[in-house]
Formats: C-alpha cells, sequence, structure tokens
C-alpha cells in the first residue's frame, strides 16, 4: 500500500521538525555565535540583534531536517547551515535598508538603531563569512549550489525594485520573483544536505524540489496574510504590504478580477496615493470579493502539495513525517 | 653585483604596467563584461555605469603582473582578476551608499542616479558573482583567500564607521582601517597569481607583501592628495575628505603636532563644523606648517619601499621593473 501523503486540514505545527533538529540546532547555533564574532564591537552587536531577534531558523532547519531524512550522520552541516542562516540574515540587513522598514518581528530593525551604513556594512560582512564557513567545508559543490543561490537572490532582488509601484506586474514575473527572491535559498539549503550526504543526484534534486516549493508557498502565505485582517500573525501586521504598495499575488489577482473602478484603486494603492486605513478597509473588502486571498492561498496548497510530493520517495519516518507537517503548517498559517 | 631597487625621483609612470598585462586585460575586461550581464537590466546598467568609469584596474592589474612575475603562462587567473574587480566594484557600489556620496572619479555616483537600494543589491549581486568565478576556478586556497580578505575589507568598513568623526583615532588604528579596507584586497589579488602559478608559500607571502604595502602607501596618499591644494589630481578635489570630516593620517598628525587652538580647530573640522573654504584654507595651512602631508608622505614611501623590497627575490626583468615603478608612482602622484 502506497502512503500518499496530502495536504489536510486541522493545526499542523512546525514543532515536530523543532524537535527532529534540536540537537543539531543547539551546534548550528554555537557555530553562528562563534563565526558573527570580531574585534569591532559593533558587528556581533548589530548581528546578534537580528540573529537572536526570534526568527525560526527556517533555512538552517531545512538543511538539519534534510540531512536526518536520508540518515546523515556527519557534523559537516552544522557550519554549512549556519553559512545559509548567515546569508539569509546578510540578506534581511539589507533588505531592510532597501525598503527603508522600521520594523522587523515586531521589533526595530538594525537600521534604524545603528543607520543604514552600519547594516549595508555588517550584511556584507556576513555575507563574507558565510563564504568563509563554505570554503571551511571545502565541498566546492555546496559553495557552487550557494554562490549561484546568493546571486540568484540579489538578481530577484534587483527584480523585484525594478518591478516596485507597477500595477502590470504579472503572475508570472511575480513568481519569478519570489522564487529567486525567496525560494532559491530554501532549495539551496535542502539541497546541501544530500551534497554533504554524498547522496545521488537524484535525491539532490527531489530535496531542491521540496525545498522551493516551500519557499514559494511560503512567501504566497506571507503575502496573503497582509490583508488577512486578524492582525499579528507572524509578527506582521495587516496592511503593511499594502501601505507600502507592494506588488504581491493578492493584489495582481484583486486587480486582475476588477472592474475598472477597482484598477483605478489598486493603481492608485500600488504607486503611493491609497495608504489610510480606510483603503486598507477597502482593499481587504476587494480581494474578499474577488476570491484574491483564497485564490493565493489556493496557489500556495499547490506549491506544497509539490513540496511533499517531491520527498515522496524517501523513506517513512520521523524526518519525513516533520517535513510533510512543516508544509502544511506553511500554508495554514492564513487560517 | 645585487640590484638595489630604490625609490627614485622623477615621473614614474603606471604604462609599464599597463603595456605589460595589456593582453592579458583584454582576456579580463571580456570576463567581466559577461559576468556583469542579467536578465535584469537594471544590473549591467548599474554596473557598467561604474566599472566602464574609468577606472585603472588597478587591483586585477596586480594579479595579472604577479602572474607576469612568476613566469605563469595559464589563463585561470583572467576569471580571478575579474572576480577581485567585482569584489572591488561591490565595495565601491556599498562605500558610496554608506558615505552618501555623489561623484566618485568625476561622475556622478550610481547612488545618485540609481538610488541607494539598486546600489546596494547590485552590490551583493557582484559580490556574489565574484564568488561564482572564483569557485568555477574551483582552487578552495584561492577562495580561502578571496573570502577572508572580503571579510576583512568589511570588517574594515565597519571599523571606519564606528571611527568615523572621532578626533582621538590614533594612528595604529587609522593603519588597522586602510590595511583592511584597501590593503588586504591589493594582497589577496597579487598573491593569488602565486597560488594558480602553484609556487611556494614563501612566493606568495612575498606577493601578499607587496600588494599589503602597496596597498597602504595608496591608500596613505590618496588621504595626503585631499589636502595638496593642487586639486583634480585622480579625480578627486581637494578637500572632500575635509569637508566629509574623515579621519585620516594628515589630520591625525597636525591634530597631535597642533597646539590647543590648531586642536579645536580640527575637533570642530571633524565633527562636522568647519565645512567652508575659509576653513579648508586654514587646514591647508595648519598641515603645511606641522609638516603632517609631509609625514604622510614620508610613511607612504616606507611602504612603498617595503613593497618594493618585498619583491627583490623575482627575477628581475621587465614584469619587476614594472612592478617597482607602479610603487614609485604610487607614492609620486602627490608632488
Amino acid at each position: 500500500m502506497a502512503t500518499v501523503h496530502r495536504l489536510r486540514s486541522g493545526s499542523p505545527s512546525l514543532d515536530p521538525m523543532v524537535s527532529l533538529v534540536q540537537g543539531d540546532m543547539n551546534a548550528v547555533n554555537a557555530v553562528i555565535l562563534d563565526r558573527m564574532q570580531s574585534e569591532i564591537p559593533l558587528i556581533p552587536e548589530l548581528a546578534g540583534h537580528l540573529i537572536a531577534g526570534g526568527g525560526k531558523r527556517m533555512r538552517p532547519m531545512l538543511t538539519l531536517a534534510s540531512a536526518r531524512l536520508i540518515g546523515y550522520t556527519g557534523t559537516r552541516h552544522h557550519r554549512l547551515a549556519a553559512a545559509v542562516e548567515f546569508i539569509h540574515t546578510a540578506t534581511l540587513l539589507h533588505d531592510d535598508v532597501v525598503d527603508g522598514s522600521d520594523l522587523r518581528r515586531g521589533r526595530r530593525t538594525a537600521n534604524i538603531i545603528w543607520g543604514n551604513p552600519a547594516s549595508v556594512l555588517v550584511g556584507d560582512f556576513l555575507f563574507s563569512r558565510s563564504f568563509e564557513l563554505m570554503v571551511e567545508d571545502g565541498s566546492l559543490k555546496v559553495l557552487k549550489i550557494l554562490s549561484n543561490a546568493s546571486a540568484v537572490i540579489a538578481e530577484g532582488e534587483v527584480n523585484q525594485l525594478t518591478a516596485a509601484r507597477r500595477i502590470d506586474l504579472g503572475e508570472d514575473r511575480y513568481l519569478d520573483i519570489i522564487g529567486a527572491k525567496t525560494a532559491a535559498l530554501f532549495a539551496a539549503a535542502c539541497r546541501i544536505a544530500a551534497v554533504v550526504a554524498e547522496r545521488p543526484e537524484a535525491e539532490e534534486q527531489a530535496l531542491d524540489s521540496y525545498g522551493r516549493n516551500l519557499g514559494i508557498a511560503f512567501q504566497l502565505v506571507d503575502d496573503a496574510i497582509d490583508y488577512v485582517s486578524d492582525a499579528g500573525v507572524m509578527g506582521k501586521d495587516a496592511g503593511d504590504d499594502f501601505r507600502e504598495g507592494k506588488m504581491t499575488l493578492p493584489v495582481i489577482l484583486a486587480h486582475a478580477r476588477g472592474g475598472p473602478e477597482d484598477r483605478k484603486f489598486w493603481k492608485d494603492a500600488v504607486e503611493g496615493r491609497r495608504v489610510s486605513d480606510e483603503d486598507f478597509a477597502h482593499a481587504v473588502e476587494l480581494v474578499r470579493r474577488t476570491r484574491a486571498v483564497d485564490d493565493t492561498l489556493a496557489r500556495a496548497r499547490h506549491y506544497g502539495q509539490r513540496a511533499i510530493d517531491a520527498i515522496a520517495g524517501f523513506a517513512s519516518g520521523r524526518a519525513k513525517d516533520a517535513m510533510v507537517e512543516a508544509v502544511e503548517f506553511a500554508v495554514a498559517r492564513a487560517y
């Protein structure tokens, strides 16, 4: 009898994955703390603010869980998971500068506390440090995967920047952007586990696909949450994306499905002329009426199901169950 | 009879080094142009502005000249020299954001034309690309040298940021800063030539020392030029550093050697309260009276001589002559 994992409703949780990797994560955290040190006090101070700031360590967790899934018993992935987290942290620091953000996960951002220059430079430091960690590991294959992911992320960020406030951004280009800026690192984080474990190419690809599809689902749900009025989910306030005129799938769908008046509203919003609470309330009403959030979440479930199917070929067990439930958790967050 | 190379006066030039590496540099430029491409048009547009903007390609030139010095006949260093230039370009893009600069080499900076966000993100892209180039080359030793140099540069930049506008910065910490933010990449650019040529560790170290000392001399002269009223040298206007309150060696020496009134003037200047043309004229007078520029240049000659002596052990010939003259050129620029 085949076991068919399907997305189910209920209240899935990240807890099984968190406990699956708990021991390994302690080792990763030790590497992170050790390698963010510097004789220049501002570096650990600023990096520590973000790194200790309550993130879920989703990406290193995926490296660790993937390693479990394929039965890897070494420790090389600890250093590499830390490298992945450093790339992510560097990206967040630069993102907050680019977006002029003042809050992340409910705390003041580093750029607000220490200024943009410090955030740019400490981001560069962490990025360099991540490569030092990879070089210490010594796998050119891992280096290739992660340097490519980094270039793709940066390209995706520039793509997003040039797409900013453009109401004519279509779903395809939007998917290109989130595929690059979010999903590429999820994919790489999973894939490198198969590389250090010296598993066949097909397993590398399967883990890459799991991570990539999960990353897309994750970002889609994040974008949907912004239009779900129950604020405070994931430390993000509803309406933030809307007030910043961010082009996300709910906006793309609501604009495409709306009448002339609605389209004008969305164009004005994206171009920065609709930022009041009433405007946001109207936006929520429009996405509801056009089913734009529902269908953004339906898209997320599609990618989530692909993530689950990508690892169907691996042996059943605690790791696989945790990885399946992590996907279910990712797509269920908005309910 | 030993040939003792000494710094001489006269009008040394960079031309011998430029013609020494001309053929190789065409290959490097081809790699640079090819690898700064992207489907996102803003990336080659912005990167091209800076890369085509009249820089001397000093760092890749050093890789190429060093390879000549040791008789390397392969082509691996072309890709690596391009990687070095990408690291440098990424650093410049971020530096201009950090400093809020509006001019570089007499042209408007990328951050002024395309905005800070684009400069930050395209810098990240070039930085990632540089690692991709290194990974393609495949030498873990080169990767280690350049990832370490990158981390040291970023650390030096943060160090400089936290030292900004602090009149109590001493010469030692100033040397630490320029050793990290400027000299580390000069050193790495030279050293990697010995690595690809598989030369003994002692030659690696000699080239590292040549590059590091040249880099320090280069930066010292740059800092001195700001207080030499004959503007326009190297496309830099006299007084720029002064008006930005930058802590450089001329300021450190003039402050240390001045009386109470002079010290107050320098403190005010560094803290941003002295930015007029009269203030700058007074500053030039003070650095002259205290011999602060002369002695900054004397320090530069010291490091220049060390650079020259570092390569004393290599065979004489066109490459060595060009590398010696490049040092003479670097320290003679301010006269």
